[in-house]
């Protein structure tokens, strides 16, 4: 009977181990810095992976949030796609309800439209940004309050 | 000890579920519609992320090759960026060695340069492709030789 308790406890800690780097390296790609930018709350990591300019434009950067970082409300001028790579966040465009996103989703942000995104707060969130930068730079707008955070149903 | 067996046998059947999924959908896109195009040997996954357009340039797409799959010489008039998601490839531009990329890497093909890319003989490969449509579509040239293909080191 101890043997069995054994064997069930070494095969449970096995277990978790294909997990575990699902969730710190689904992508391969680097989880990147720490961001001390003044446009969110909560902890974000940023990974460059290219830098948008006039041979190719578009940005793509990898984003990974801890569970209920969230960035301010803000607008792209040339818009944006979010590749959701891993957890569960929140995305809304202002004047509609937030809406709950996760791993495998595509998020098409229009150019021009005032938005947020965010992690839920239980559960981690990440994607891949990729983000036409000829328009202009993006356009940092006021905090999500509590109340859009919590209206999320 | 007939109790242990069965136990082991559980907990190994079960050990097998994150890893089957992470190799199956480590981004978790889907893996879209084997390719019946022209311009490649062996068999190669197309997911459709963006179509690009006026509004949004870009297109982007995740493709899955079969170990041995490689697509013919071509050439991006927009440049491509490539996220390699899965797996491990070859990457090769006209007058140069094949080099041999992996998972987590970003390969920066410029405007014009002619090349080609492709799985290695004995793993798959995947990766999100980033494709600015602006200047043009894919043009395509010719297979890849047997030489080159075996020439990697």
């Amino acid at each position: 009977m101890r043997t069995t308790s054994l064997v069930i406890a070494f095969a449970a800690s096995l277990l978790f181990i294909p997990q575990s780097q699902a969730q710190t390296s689904a992508t391969g790609f680097p989880k990147g810095e720490l961001s001390n930018a003044k446009n969110h709350t909560g902890n974000i990591w940023l990974s460059e992976l290219n830098v948008g300019d006039s041979t190719f434009d578009p940005s793509i950067a990898m984003a990974t949030y801890d569970a209920g970082a969230k960035l301010d409300w803000h607008i792209h001028p040339g818009g944006q796609v979010l590749l959701i790579t891993e957890g569960t966040g929140y995305y809304q465009e202002r004047g509609k309800p937030a809406r709950i996103v996760h791993k495998g989703d595509v998020i098409k942000c229009a150019p021009g439209v005032e938005h947020w995104h965010g992690a839920t707060p239980n559960d981690t969130f990440a994607y891949i940004a990729v983000t036409p930068t000829a328009k202009g730079k993006t356009i940092w707008l006021e905090p999500v309050s509590d109340k859009d955070y919590k209206s999320v149903k």
